[in-house]
């Protein structure tokens, strides 16, 4: 159990007071993301919440670790679409978690939520009505982080809202093994697509074909040629991109696209470490062959959560859609597990275990 | 009369052989367009159509000169929207023209026709079903290659069934004072949006504002920070972005969209003359402000002609719409006109007269 060891409880006016590792980001982080960029502290809880105030007092028992955490490790000069993380202070992810104390009339002791959490062993969430219930408590509680939160929703919505592909349609999704793009692959197959997908080892390209079902897979470090490469997998060309890494690898398929195809731009992961993102050269095809090319972040689409939940929860259930998690264990270990991302360490979902219950 | 000196009529088997003088691509081009990249050639046209044939045989009086001609003078490994010139042949490009000959029941001798032509003074159309013929002689023959024509209608679909614009919208059109860019600019005003354009001298940015009504409008040759200079003209962002110069132009504006922004990509004329095309390098915009970037070819809309040829008409009968066209003489100028282009030498719409009537 991760933080048994640092848990001292302490008796004090009737409260229980924690200790609470936190992992701190220690300044503004240009170029490549190194461990010396954060920071792991102690500090002390309490278990209650503020007198008067709705917020929820929660235990977390798992935290995701998603590219786009790096995105708020910068100093943005304008308002970007979500804040940057401050220096000093705790940065944050989504978790799952146990409500242990709460002001909130829609939250109770030993309620599991997902949502927004600190970095921490536990998080005073102030606006409660940001968390989401665990509706099926007869999955493992790390899907809520995955398949069924938000990496779930940010592949269905992107798959199905942004790119509307239609039976048949040929789809390209890069880091495909990954947390998003592994469930876009398979939903693409639950739609009747043709799928290949690109990853950064054999293994990877291996889990693709058998696990996940794609039709295609490759290696995109063994390949000399990208382009050569697309145009072997794709002769007809590519109707759907499900953009996950950006520079070189977005350049060449700009250039396999077929007339009319969809780009959807999810994330760009190959350019959060550099301070001059790659220039991208071919986007003169976007007019020759109209493309659409469109940008989604998946917070707009909490709104619609409920429908996805049900919705996929249904394919888990009928075996339709699988999922790999990579699992670390333990709040000190998030940094390392966040810098592997950008390695392509990971195998699947990256997630890490901060307590058992 | 540009063509009288060299036409040269022959009796001979009771056909008239005329002269056709024409504009010959030499070699796929490389780099700068040049004068030396064409040739100007004189051949024979007899006037007749051929036995038993359903072409039809135009003599031409206005011919258009468009950034897209440069792009079908290169030699593209994979096929492109549209063909390539081949080498030692005549280049093509829409033009105004008047039957003299016709096999085809649809056209007869004395009707006004548009479409695509060769660069030349006679063009034998095999596929007649390709020419519009003109419904409102009311307006100078001209507008049919311009504000009537495809220039016309890749500014209307481009602007209305692209970027699809509401009342409000900030709207940014490059090129401005070009062909497209001043029909955009006060297409948009007509929907009641505040519109700024870039040009390249202070006469074009004087014509954007007093002539064509644009709000606001700057010479990007004297801007020392085009950031800076879109942060003024736009302290809100920009909705839509009509792009028709790609480069720096669209790189600097990728960070100044609004939220679900539209850009229409019509055109990257700051290209066309480039070997390897300049690096764009903020398309991580597109996912954090979810713009939609899309292209679009006029060839695709032209089954809307003829509802967009009314609505335009009205426009310009209203006094809605003005156009300005910078015209030239004579096909052996037609190089000339079409190299300076890329220098931004015209001011609106550019073309050549071919003949009189």
């Amino acid at each position: 159990m991760a933080s048994s060891a640092a848990e001292e409880v302490i008796m004090s006016n009737r409260r229980v007071i924690m200790s609470n590792r936190r992992v701190i980001l220690k300044g503004h982080v240009t170029g490549v993301l190194t461990e010396d960029d954060m920071e792991l502290v102690t500090a002390a809880v309490g278990i209650a919440v503020p007198a008067g105030s709705t917020a929820v007092l929660v235990k977390i028992l798992y935290l995701s670790v998603d590219p786009y955490m790096r995105i708020r490790m910068r100093n943005h000069l304008e308002p970007n679409y979500i804040p940057d993380f401050v220096p000093g202070e705790v940065m944050a992810t989504l978790g799952v978690s146990k409500v242990v104390a709460s002001g909130h009339p829609d939250f109770k002791t030993g309620d599991h939520v997902w949502g927004m959490m600190g970095c921490e062993e536990y998080t005073l969430v102030s606006h409660p009505e940001s968390l989401f219930k665990i509706n099926h408590p007869e999955f493992p509680l790390s899907y809520y982080i995955g398949v069924l939160g938000m990496t779930g929703l940010s592949a269905y919505a992107g798959f199905f809202d942004v790119a509307k592909p239609k039976k048949g349609d040929y789809v390209f999704v890069s880091a495909a093994s990954g947390a998003i793009g592994q469930l876009v692959g398979q939903l693409a197959k639950i739609k009747g697509c043709y799928v290949v997908g690109s990853a950064g080892s054999d293994e990877k390209v291996n889990l693709l074909k058998t696990k996940f079902g794609f039709d295609d897979a490759f290696n995109y470090k063994k390949e000399q040629d990208l382009n050569a490469t697309l145009k072997r997998c794709f002769p007809q060309g590519i109707d759907i991109y499900f953009e996950n890494v950006g520079g070189a690898m977005l350049d060449t398929v700009l250039l396999n696209m077929r007339i009319r195809g969809q780009i959807v731009a999810c994330g760009m992961i190959s350019q959060y470490n550099l301070e001059r993102p790659e220039g991208i050269r071919n986007l003169f095809s976007i007019v020759t062959k109209r493309i659409r090319m469109e940008g989604f972040i998946v917070l707009d689409y909490f709104g619609t959560y409920r429908k996805f939940e049900e919705e996929m929860a249904g394919y888990i259930k009928e075996g339709k859609i699988a999922c790999v998690e990579d699992v670390a264990e333990g709040i000190e270990n998030v940094p390392a597990e966040l810098i592997g991302l950008f390695s392509g360490s990971n195998v699947g979902k990256k997630l890490v275990i901060i307590a058992q219950e």
